[in-house]
């Protein structure tokens, strides 16, 4: 089973990777971009049946500092048939 | 307008901090899980109207390293109203 961990910074926490990419796109010649935040996106094959609170656990202690960033856990079979 | 671009490596680009962390989640006592890849996640907000295009070149000119990377561009206000 695939799925995709995404990590992102909590709100109000400075961003200084995501300020240089939007610099440099404005210096590129790139106009209308109005914020860019930067963040981590893990994807793993888990087995069949991991449950929510299980990849929760792995986010806590492993994939995500919960001090300044959130998580979101999006499962990539489920997506594909959400009959 | 909010777009997400999500940079990972192409398939068969050896990945060792995935691999890093799927040696630690074994540590953790987290079992089943077979692959781990990381990749980025770039979300910003865009002039409304941005086109594929623009974003494309964004990240063939910026945002991705194209010898080593793949990059998908999902438009976010785009799938809360599918209508």
């Amino acid at each position: 089973m695939k799925v995709r961990i995404l990590v992102r910074l909590k709100p109000g926490v400075l961003d200084p990777q995501g300020r240089a990419v939007h610099h440099s796109l404005d210096g590129l010649g790139f106009e209308g971009v109005e914020d860019v935040r930067i963040g981590r996106m893990i994807e793993m094959d888990v087995a069949e049946g991991t449950t929510d609170e299980t990849l929760t656990k792995m986010c806590e202690q492993l994939l995500a500092n919960m001090v300044i960033e959130d998580f979101a856990i999006e499962r990539l079979d489920d997506a594909k048939e959400p009959a």
